[in-house]
């Protein structure tokens, strides 16, 4: 069976273990305060061309969003995303679970616009009682998006704006920041971009090569204070933090982590190209390592004798919509092998 | 000025003042184990034919709502309510400071339907990683809803049963429902009927005609657990709680909470039958004590020298829609000067 | 049956209840915004002769407790408070419901000092791993304490040195302030001279002549911040909040509050020298309203045949502590009856 | 520099590593539904002789006690813990940050007694108003306790015993089990017997040869009950979560886990003796794989040229209480180290 239902599926990228074997017996401080972490940060730093952030690596990205979304806001205050945001949908409502509202923008494509956010803005200010009303103070939004489509650097920077004028901070959710930057439908393609456009975002490492992971980049001093505290009291704060540092630490060394997620974009664009050809229908125009093709019942049973894809969605009662996802460990000859039976 | 923006412009009923003023140096034990409570309870589980169901008489409605659902779900579950919903809109987020994701389902004239709840439950198991998804475990409506508008005692029914297959608890806010159970746009119009219909309901005396009150009636047994603990938690345990009891003793008697509400929705339907005549635009067709008009701006300015309503909604550049209401104390002269002037 | 179990057995002072009958059929915004509020917020500013004050007055204290506290304290920040303290011990878990700790301080007499705050201060900044406790950043007592003592002058100033020292907020539980500054055994005896020794205090009304309502006097900038907007998420925002504004108005008119307070205390402290006389042992050596005697099983039952008491604490098989409190509303006729027979 | 301030310094036991390198091309699914998890529930359920149990595993400590105590408690109930314990302490108030307050009992040695515990239960059955106290609901131990000691079997079965009578879950914290398990102190040597005398516990992993991960046992049904929407809403589900499965195959296998710690724990014993010889007083009498010096002053900053410690405590102004910590990969020559510059 060759799986295609999500990119984490297969461990970690070689030099990744290499690194967690050597140092085996080493010993380090613990709670992310190592030689491996502190040499990672530098290197997040460096690719971000700022010095005065801060980074903090944390295991999963439920657990990013819920750490970073509940230490900025106070209790009265929500966070506003795409209706098809994953802190909305898939995430078992960790959100609410730190007592914060979700506040819902329908999407385009998996997107939001300046203008909508605008538009919630006004209602919410306009509103007779808005003092019963939980606040807007942060917009969230995914890089790439949930539905594998990407910002252009004109558009983040509209929200951005946006969110300064309302005095909203701008926190992106980075889980597949890697494909998202080597994608061609953006021309935000690096750390140094993103981190110019937002007030926080993580780079998500479990999806993109590590066996876990993701690294949370705060550029807005406000959002700084006391992190830690926060990180512990939410139980993300692991005991052996070095595992972190050192996966960043191989990572974010000598363009890794982008060469990984373009090879796994370039596999998806190779079976995106012949999924057009063949006359599938996409539902939606993703230029990422996330596909989201319609197939037919029938053509489907028989694909799953041989591959598995993850299920997104019915369509009607003869056609199903799946993701196909490859990833930094997908090898062509295996997408060769899909395009041959699709 | 004379006032139409809300229910709870004045005071209270006289026949509670009396009361009140009555019994002030009588001395009873406190938080609701007093005479007057429990006289008030017994009076309410007639009406509702009804010996087995528990009845607790909180402040007010948002501290009823926070109280009720955080004390059914458990985390990891949620409460479906329209998107126009009370508490998904104007209680700033107090169902999610408790823990719990409002699960929206767009609205229709404030209603939402047994297919709505069906689909959205069936999207819910339907999803390929519901495990990562909020369970829906309750559903919230509102009688009347927040637009006016009444459920039929059918469209209940089918709710309730849709509610029972999939699992799902009904609550239904009543902080109007004495309005609501006298309007001519529903035949569910007595407490045995409504107790007949749901898991847990209240009956709002704030708009009423109490000085604040709602007395919540818990029918189904699982949602009756420790739940004076849970009061006492949230800060809605009233240490003279027979301030509550005596309101509710008093309305329960002799019909008079139905009779003072029956008094405000027949001007509200003498107001609603005059605008018609006079052409004015109905935001909803309500037949209870809220009526929602769209009001040219310039008549608006001019209507506000003598008259205030609040203001629900900007329509366009020129109209403008706003709420009138009527009270237990509205008097029909009060409505007749309005009608002269619009 | 003569009761003296509590201070919230009867009503409110008459002077309120005239003016809510007089004033019932004015038409009022809704939530606090009406000129009753106005009028009592007035009269605290100037008893306290400051002008930069925010007052809001809330319905209860468990609500006054939980709001006011969640409001200032960040999701990793605690509360310190004495063992006894009745945020610790009687609020069913309210503070941790809103997601704070409540870090505990032996008590002596009801009473922490600065000294065991510095302590409690200096271990957690010395604790290897400071990070992952709990920060304190807020410092509860009662004025009076829950066993009926005072704190002084000197002993406030002190208390709230060591605050500043350490960052913590100072926050006085006042549910029976009327009573404690009207005591013999502190010399903080005004609105304005409580209002010189902390961040944030309330004044309680419940116990002391309303039908129920606080009024929370906010002297610190830092938390007057949106704080209507948690008042609401709480479910503590009263939509006749007029109610709470009348009640405030008349007490803080021409010394009512503080006179019906004293006649109370003056009570008590007939009550304490009778049992002084007759050999009871007291629990806590109170100047306040509450008094809390010793007395054998045998007696009690006795005098449980006219009277009723709180039971405070099992002392040993023979005999039980019990609370006796007087009111605003106790007569002196009531006390030397009680005093006759002990 | 040879640090003994942790058990948690160095990567994990070479024979996770090899199985991580060798299954890393495989290709699983996510969120521990996957072989490897499987195959590592099955072993513990072997090791327990129990097979109706469900089992989880999680990525570290607090995040483990967060998820079990706010998946098996009501809004209005706490958890009862010895004020020495993990989440009293030294978890930045996770608990409370699920909404639950922590009950404490005084320590003996870090231990809590079936007595003290009845003790409490009695308390609050018998306060004059429970109904406005936290439900006692749970009892959390740790096995070994923060102070290096053990419960016997006799102890826990009385501790269980009181537990049922007064409806109490028993949950322990085995963040150092195989060490616990291994020491002489206590007759409770198997999984199988810890297995018989709670509701729930876990096995520690990070601090006994893991990179990280804890697996949960749960033996009572009632808190089975939709444990996984729980882990994921708190952010705890790994996307990979085969590699926590990996490392508890392995460690399960042949006794691999129980073999190193109890290595860790003779190398402390040696320890120990040495220590004892020497005239050292030690704060606990420990026989896990935590000893407690206290060293003076001088002496210790000469030891902290070669060796690092966890300051514990400050005994006086000459002398430090300071943990040493053997683990699965202290080597006896190092110890021998350290004992010769003792």
């Amino acid at each position: 069976m060759i799986r295609f239902d999500s990119d984490y599926l297969e461990g970690a990228h070689p030099k990744i273990l290499k690194k967690i074997v050597e140092t085996n017996y080493e010993q380090t401080p613990g709670y992310s305060d190592d030689i491996y972490t502190h040499s990672a940060i530098l290197k997040i730093k460096k690719l971000c061309k700022k010095d005065n952030i801060d980074v903090h690596i944390l295991s999963g990205g439920t657990q990013m969003n819920l750490v970073a979304i509940s230490s900025a806001l106070k209790p009265y205050q929500g966070v506003i995303c795409a209706d098809t945001g994953h802190i909305n949908v898939h995430e078992a409502g960790a959100i609410e679970a730190t007592g914060h509202k979700v506040i819902i923008i329908k999407n385009e494509n998996g997107k939001i616009t300046n203008k909508s956010i605008e538009e919630l803005m006004k209602d919410y200010l306009n509103d007779g009682a808005y003092e019963h009303m939980v606040i807007p103070k942060m917009v969230f939004i995914s890089f790439p998006t949930e539905c594998g489509t990407n910002y252009t650097k004109n558009e983040l920077q509209r929200i951005y704006e946006t969110c300064k004028k309302y005095g909203l901070y701008l926190y992106i959710d980075g889980a597949r920041l890697g494909y998202g930057l080597m994608s061609k439908d953006t021309d935000v393609n690096t750390l140094e971009e993103i981190s110019n456009l937002c007030d926080m975002f993580y780079i998500g490492g479990t999806k993109c090569g590590a066996l876990f992971g993701e690294a949370l980049v705060i550029i807005n001093d406000e959002l700084k204070i006391d992190f830690r505290h926060n990180i512990k009291q939410r139980g993300s704060l692991l005991a052996k933090g070095r595992m972190l540092g050192i996966q960043f630490d191989v990572l974010m060394d000598n363009n890794l982590y982008f060469n990984i997620c373009k090879q796994a974009v370039d596999l998806a664009m190779k079976l995106k190209k012949s999924l057009f050809n063949k006359g599938y229908k996409l539902l939606y125009d993703s230029y990422s390592n996330q596909q989201f093709v319609i197939i037919n019942n029938v053509k489907l049973k028989e694909l799953e004798k041989e591959f598995t894809f993850f299920k997104w969605k019915i369509i009607d009662e003869n056609n199903t919509a799946v993701r196909i996802c490859t990833s930094w460990a997908t090898t062509e000859e295996n997408v060769d092998k899909l395009i041959q039976k699709l």
